[in-house]
């Protein structure tokens, strides 16, 4: 799925282009789409994140248009693969990508736990 | 180098965790150290950023006390690594490692440029 | 005019409430719009924030939709006042709501300057 | 009390300022430090805001050292008002300065509760 980005000023620093940690904010906001609005989970997620990696390609600047795809490219027992690349709209051309590993998690048992039935149908769907 | 983390409300999440976000700004305050305490370069830095990976190990709990250290852990001819581990005070724990790849550049021309001399003797003390 | 509020994860405080200064941000949002899309001025603006009030009225909670309204609600020679209401979509109740004080400024000569004829056009669509 | 603001790089803004919202983050570091440190309260406070007000003096930027002032200037029987002083440690220069009014809160029962007698108490040494 990929959707348009809402960029705000604070995201920019002093040279103008969007902060090296803001990218982890734009592939939450692109986990918050998949989570709630395509596969229907509530919006407070109970999984956590166990690793996230970005590669940053080219500058994005401010006032520039940005888009973010977000796919599942892989799915374990317990822990799941998104991958993400943000592009700036006008030339398609890739600002950033990266990838996150998350893992279903008892927030009460604070352990692991395995995938239900119904969020592997979700993730197929991202 | 190994200094302490002020840590701020906003950097913390619904569940009382660090947000995961915020460990890039962690690292970047980590740089921000190095780079102009230790290697006394200007404080708005001419390198780029190039990747930045992190592995969330623990949860770090409004209230913990966190440190963060720094190590250049490989120097190339226009990049290097920085690897970064952040730890409770109270208990030593690891709380979340990673590294980030920068890259110096030429601002005005847009293009990488070799490190100098002088960064590279400021990257051995780091 | 008025339009929806994006919220993100890093908005909510670790009681699930959006954090008292991300509504200054939602205001610099609401801004944002204003100027680049109703008046049709430059993405980063030439003007500085002389003053900014919130009243914080009733809880905004994780999952709650916002839009948020801006008002022009004076304007002098130089300075201008915008003045904000966010309301939850679902009810229409008032979240919160600020003004803030903007002055038109001459960047490199680092004093203000009286509002141009178009701006102040502008900012009667406002 | 009086202490220094560490400052982050995602801080400021496209021009090298302080940006706007950042200061009532800078206000929650001195309630902070106030509540915790000084009145010895627990790090999640149970009070809501229900006011916040900044003035904008004088610009901050990267790389100048800023400390932080905050006052108990008004206790009434449930709500009680802080105020703020931003300045420039390099030459004692205004940044910014502000009040904002905090309400005890029953989160259970949502609702305000008077000051206990211990708050009451460390309000006076702030």
């Amino acid at each position: 799925m990929r959707f348009p980005l809402e960029t705000r000023y604070p995201d920019y620093d002093t040279k103008g282009h969007v902060n090296n940690a803001t990218f982890l904010t734009f592939f939450e906001m692109a986990r918050g789409r998949a989570w709630v609005d395509v596969m229907g989970q509530p919006v407070d997620p109970d999984f956590i994140l166990a690793e996230a990696n970005v590669r940053y390609v080219s500058e994005a600047m401010i006032g520039e248009q940005l888009d973010i795809e977000i796919t599942t490219t892989e799915v374990r027992t317990k822990a799941w693969v998104w991958s993400y690349a943000v592009r700036s709209v006008s030339d398609g051309r890739l600002v950033a990508e990266g990838r996150t590993v998350q893992v279903m998690f008892d927030y009460a048992d604070k352990r692991p736990i395995p995938i239900s039935e119904e969020v592997r149908k979700g993730l197929a769907l991202v």
